[in-house]
């Protein structure tokens, strides 16, 4: 059987020469390339964090943050650049996550769907 | 190049081959093998996420709680089998842990460190 260490760095040499990363990729770089894409991205990016950390610290998000929030996020959508860098980070999140399924596949079996590593 | 998902199912494979994982399977199953080193395990695990979601969520955790929580820690600690499952479930969750960090490699070189999936 060969080394689980050995087929790991295989799978990453895969996933980082996979079509999927190389888009990922290059829609990161366009979006780093203009300086006002670049800011918005960031601004939006900063944003979503705020409200995620707000929310799970159960911190109450006014009025005002909303607001702002969809502003931004109507910006973010209306720009075919970040849209385009998005649409990579949901494809490639979603093949990590399935990865990450797969090889914890064992572990479920074991401990039923309930188990977290 | 190999397909991602091939992969994946080669590395899923090689991990539920693994030694780590097969005595993790038995350690599992010595512990309920018996009904009350099952019982103490239930009881810790469950007193366990209890707590974990009460910080998470920022409720205080009474001084009575504490000292529960600390019986049944002594207790399991005292228990062969459960500690020795509970070794191989460390052992196995670093394993997890490594082939997670391999596999976002690509994804931290682009993003920076700070990313998280
Ligand atoms: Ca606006
Ligand atoms: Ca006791």
């Amino acid at each position: 059987m060969s080394n689980v260490y050995d087929i790991a760095y295989d799978l990453e040499k895969a996933l980082r020469n996979s079509s999927d990363f190389q888009d990922l990729k290059k829609a990161y770089d366009e979006v780093n390339a203009n300086e006002e894409t670049k800011n918005l991205f960031e601004e939006f990016r900063d944003l979503q964090m705020s409200l995620q950390q707000k929310q799970m610290t159960g911190q109450e998000i006014t009025e005002e943050e909303v607001q702002k929030a969809q502003g931004v996020f109507q910006d973010v959508q209306q720009n075919e650049t970040i849209s385009k860098l998005m649409a990579a980070e949901q494809r490639m999140s979603m093949i990590v996550t399935e990865m990450n399924k797969i090889i914890t596949k064992p572990l479920e079996e074991l401990y039923g769907p309930m188990v977290s590593n």
